[in-house]
């Protein structure tokens, strides 16, 4: 398959927001609700035709996004007509917790998957001993213990760079699990709230909740911050490591090169990770 | 009745955070699920005797708080053994969308309702073409027009000070509608959250949702920024507000003065307010 859309058919980027608890994931599936199946959905209603979707991130059930990218290609015919009110179309149709933020042609190359520089995600925990402040606690996890800030930059710090993250990371055969770690970080939000930054140029199946759950057994002292970094030595899975909730998850970024760099970035990407 | 507890009970201070979505406001009410009803239930299931809470801002259903004050007279006896452990025991029998942030004696004098100098609360609406972020949704009014700080701004000075706002305020008979508005400004947090701070030494009821709802209609141009003020020199509900949904609204915080001037302070409120 080609990322390139035939003559006839435009582009389109979809940046989109949701939030994941109503869903069973990004990805299609057969009686399941999921953000893929909801928005190809609701632009088929509007197309009149059926489409495909192709992600940046494959957020899993109950993780949510507020900088998710998309790209989906669609006749120019239709396009011309839409240009100037598909977006509020669609958002008239869809339910209110999924938005599109903006839909625009993209340029010439652009692959939302294949040309993505990197993933921003965040994840958030309250240590506050009465658990989540009730308005945050869709997309908040509550830990029991209080966390040491200082403990988790340490531990973090050890994981950054290219790195095999087979111990955090459920295998696919054939696939590699080598990942360039570019941000990893910790701060605070007020007095109880815990927010960890976390960038890859791509990230493989469980891969942030599992740097997240084995980096909180560090925050509350039950490990020592040289454990996570310790791990990487493995080539499989890691079960010690506790695999985070996904509702503190939440997609927030994804980075692309300058327009005339897409196409070179796509055919590296695709080079490394099909 | 008095506001002393009697000496072989204690007054406790409670400070409140909910997410008012699932309750029908703050006042209990047989056969609803409230705020009030829930956590007096709560303390009863710990305390082994009914109690009565006493609060600072009656919310209205769907209102949310994240700063609540509220007071409770508790047996001395049982309080001794349960000071240490109380919030932790009333926040597991909880559900998570109410949560006790804290609980302690109070000082001397101290009345949740009648000693608060102030209450603040926000005001959040999303004036983004696509509706509202999904994550704050629950939180967060969608306003399907573009909205002008400048124009609320100016509005909203003018309405500052101690005036009588029946225009803006559900008349209860013998109840003075006088109050003294301290501050109401707005903010843009982000490109599209657009957050009102509102705070008065107190509120009559749907007072802060009919005052953004006079301001929104300045804010997209429907009205002229003093109109909201021109209010004020009725002495009816002006029918013509609209008032601002309840799920924007929260209450943030409630200011009380010096342990030394809190008996002082609940002569001077009650004198006023009762």
């Amino acid at each position: 398959m080609c990322s390139k859309p035939d003559e006839d058919r435009v582009r389109l980027r979809l940046d989109l927001a949701y939030d994941g608890g109503g869903f069973a994931g990004w990805a299609r599936q057969p009686g399941r609700r999921t953000v893929q199946g909801t928005i190809e959905e609701a632009l088929a209603r509007i197309l009149r035709i059926e489409v495909a979707l192709t992600v940046a991130g494959r957020t899993d059930a109950g993780v949510h996004a507020t900088g998710q990218v998309a790209h989906v290609d669609v006749p120019a015919q239709g396009w011309a007509g839409l240009a100037a009110t598909l977006a509020r179309r669609l958002n008239g149709v869809l339910p209110p917790d999924v938005r599109v933020r903006a839909v625009a042609e993209a340029p010439a190359g652009f692959d939302a998957r294949f040309a993505a520089l990197y993933r921003r995600y965040a994840y958030r925990v309250s240590d506050a001993p009465y658990g989540v402040d009730p308005l945050c606690r869709h997309h908040t996890l509550a830990w029991p213990r209080p966390l040491d800030l200082t403990r988790l930059a340490a531990a973090s710090t050890c994981l950054l760079g290219e790195r095999d993250f087979a111990a955090y990371c459920r295998r696919r055969d054939g696939a590699t699990t080598r990942r360039r770690l570019l941000r990893l970080d910790w701060r605070r939000d007020g007095d109880h709230l815990l927010v960890a930054t976390v960038e890859a140029d791509a990230f493989c199946h469980s891969m942030v909740r599992s740097l997240v759950g084995a980096l909180l057994a560090v925050g509350e002292g039950r490990r020592e911050p040289d454990w996570p970094a310790g791990l990487l030595a493995r080539r499989e899975r890691a079960n010690e490591v506790a695999v985070a909730p996904p509702h503190g998850l939440t997609l927030e970024h994804v980075g692309y090169p300058p327009d005339d760099q897409l196409a070179a970035r796509v055919e590296q990407s695709r080079r490394v990770r099909l």
